[in-house]
């Protein structure tokens, strides 16, 4: 990683040695909010954001997202971690506890098309998505020269769905080497096994050329045009084994008209391909999502 | 009708009494908008907005819609059809002129949701939808009162689909005594048999509250829910023989998110209903609108 | 007010029995959160929707809402109010215990523009706008109409610059007859004295016809299209005495191109107009707006 | 220019050898578009896609932007030149004919902020900015080496308002030394003097960081917080003698909330500026835009 971003990273840690945030899901029932806090309160955390939903207040399932700031978090961490775990079987949570210095590690996967992959890696220098880009894997040799400038190790990995298994292997064991957190698919044009997927739950997030699920499958913007629709989208999910139908994080649209020919939807598309994923991609990396059946409810 | 818009109307036609629309479609070839624009100065008529478009250049086919202010156009209006026929029919014109004088005569279709309807009436009152509405049918009462305290006729005709062909002979032969030029089925809840469609090409817009094609057919907003979609949509199309699948004149969208349950979705969606079914239903009214294949040019 | 809508808010009160709303503001420090779950819990309420934000965590105001469910509401409201209290001194609080129950009193000012008007009753008719619209109020007989044909008591009272106390006089009586919590300025044009604005603090809300800061004052569409923007939009605030400088507490926009005159532009800014008031109005039906110095908190 | 690039334009080139684009305003009149069309009609040339505009079709003036296809164009452009100043003075016609052949060349000018420039040379990289950028211009190094990469010209001129005239000397000889067409201030902080923006009329495309008129001048971030909107924008324009005042080519906004702080509007905003520049940018180069008064046509 060039000296630049590593800078930024050390400041961001700097900064957020102290910062925490807390994911819950259970099943609802009076008391839960009023027990978080207390135990927070206890460990003189100040809660700095906190966001909540219930499916239904009566035997509904119950989600909070706390941000706190906790002095000493680097040394408590694991003791409050110890205690927390009480509670949550007490509540039957699901739950997580991070710790916001702990950069998340990411791999990025791309094929041949690099307009997403280039507005992450603008996003990442600018210091707006928090991560460590451990490396970029991808089929074909096009991204190489950009993501080696950034001195971000470059996979070349070609794969077709004749050696998707040797292929997966390798890609997992890459994986597996660099301490993976998040598995990006800027547009890397290669269906995953389910063995692959099942090896990362959650942490797969996709990038899909349509607004799911109109035009589920190949070649959306050429299904569009022939549908004559006045909107194009796109829109970012984490990746099941049914293709295209995982839990949807973020979409969006842009508007079209009869001049739009099948280009013409591809270029206008890039664009929104780009923020919608950056956005998922950036509330995965702040703790924002928790999947909850095959919906996200992102706070 | 009420005499306040009665005279909205007549404002209207004086002072549109010389303006014309000419669209046309027709293989692409040069000359086109030479030989137009020459015949139209030959009348002394000024071109005040013209907007054109080719699928192709070579050999594709080309559109045009001219807005004009001709002098005495009520007088030669007969006139200009039998001489612009002759360059039609050189040229292979599918075409149309158009007085704005005569103003379009509308029927609105609605069932027990009343939303769609509210707003175009509440648009036409505004003077925003010149158009003639001459009259509501409805398979509920519940639009009765808010149609006949605008002196529109209301028709109820309860409906259902053992009765569906009684039911259309009722509304066809309402439709012939008024002369109708456009339907607008406006949350009208019954399906139309392909005779009724067939009596009525491109005169009937319907509203579908999803963004197509995603979630064709019932309970749109239910799915939406189910499959946790970031969007919701509306859109507005001409009525064909397969269910939702005619071509789409205008189409928006809302952002929702894991808060919304059907409830607030269906509420959020009625005011996209409502616009987008108000805008398809003033670009017809303003001849701005061709059909080719399955796809609209809005001009 | 006529018998549907009455029942719909039986029926909304009926429901909301045990419904009750806190809003809080103060300096920030560790354990408010805490402290106030805690109070709730020892109630039996149960939270269903918290939301929170601090301007800094240091030093900053710290706001919160929460909405929670209680068994007996009614009955305990008094009590709760004044345990409260207690912490509320402790923790040098501003705050707000509401019991949805009551629904809240609404009077609209119009004048000879009545789109903003019409959006309200419609979404009030709807029941999406929980409120009693308990009068109508205009210097014009435009509205009476449809205002009494919701059985809503009409007041028509004349104004000019010259008559300003008096009729300000004749207003603010009604309003306390009627025991109004919010008053809804839905183009209403007339300038209110700043007796008027202090007798009513963060209870009036107002709809401008731009996107503020911009065009300011008088004639806003006007001077867009001499500016020739891309973009119209409206504003609705809470009123203080410099114009058009209070709280903002929505915006939004519309493109517009070349092609639009003065006339279109209104047309368009009538529909941004209607749903940004709607918004803002619900908002705070919904006890959702915290107002800290010249800014609005929206949880 | 990298080779890559350069292989794109020679293929823009070699496809758009025939195409011509024809602009004109003048004084409205009937017969404008037939003598027009007769007239490319009389050279073989197809017209692709034509927009037309008229302030008022009774003594306004007239706008025309008509793209064409035009067998030899090469060849021909000359004598169509000359024999179009005819029918030019005929009508009073500013107009312009572009050969789109003759691909414009750009300058960029940028500060340190560079995420707008970066996204011009990302869109530029994609085809979807066709200019021959010819130099980038800059009073700081940041953006050298993302510049010099892509085998453009760098020049560091060091600027104050102390040297203003220096330095604008400097640019302008570069200017004139690459035959520059249109100038594009990327963030470039610096005010340009009365000489410099007379020296390139209707050719500097300016980004502000704010939706105008709002927030002319300085600080936009900070004082759109210190208002608290609840959108912020961007805006490009023609720069004029007046700061912010000139005729503005695109503009488009962004939801933001309470919780936004001037960093994260600054970061919402690089978003809009990026594509609001770029935009415009586009159009320029597709001759697109027409000036008139202070406000733009934009077909």
């Amino acid at each position: 990683m060039n000296s630049y971003i590593n800078d930024q990273i050390e400041v961001f840690k700097e900064r957020n040695q102290n910062r925490g945030r807390l994911l819950v899901s259970c099943p609802d029932q009076p008391g839960i909010v009023s027990t978080i806090s207390k135990f927070l309160f206890s460990h003189n955390a100040n809660i700095i954001e906190s966001s909540q939903y219930s499916t239904n207040p009566e035997g509904g399932t119950f989600f909070i997202r706390i941000e706190f700031e906790c002095p000493n978090l680097k040394d408590k961490a694991k003791e409050m971690e110890i205690q927390f775990a009480e509670i949550a079987s007490a509540f039957s949570m699901d739950w997580n506890l991070t710790h916001v210095y702990n950069v998340k590690k990411a791999a990025i996967f791309v094929s041949k098309e690099l307009h997403c992959l280039l507005e992450l890696l603008w996003e990442w220098q600018s210091g707006d998505l928090m991560a460590d880009i451990a490396l970029v894997i991808s089929n074909h040799e096009d991204a190489r020269s950009v993501v080696e400038s950034l001195d971000i190790p470059f996979y070349y990995i070609p794969a077709n769905k004749d050696i998707r298994e040797q292929v997966e292997e390798k890609q997992l064991q890459l994986l597996e080497e660099h301490d993976i957190d998040l598995i990006v698919l800027a547009r890397y044009m290669q269906i995953l096994t389910p063995k692959f997927v099942a090896a990362n739950p959650k942490k797969i997030i996709n990038i899909h050329h349509s607004f799911l699920p109109a035009f589920i499958g190949a070649r959306p913007y050429e299904r569009a045009y022939e549908r004559g629709v006045k909107l194009i989208g796109a829109t970012s999910h984490y990746v099941t084994n049914e293709l295209d139908e995982g839990p949807i994080i973020e979409q969006d649209i842009s508007r079209v008209d009869h001049r739009d020919h099948v280009d013409s939807l591809k270029k206008s598309g890039r664009s929104i391909e780009r923020s919608v994923l950056a956005r998922a991609v950036k509330w995965h990396l702040e703790d924002r999502i928790i999947v909850h059946q095959n919906k996200t409810i992102v706070f």
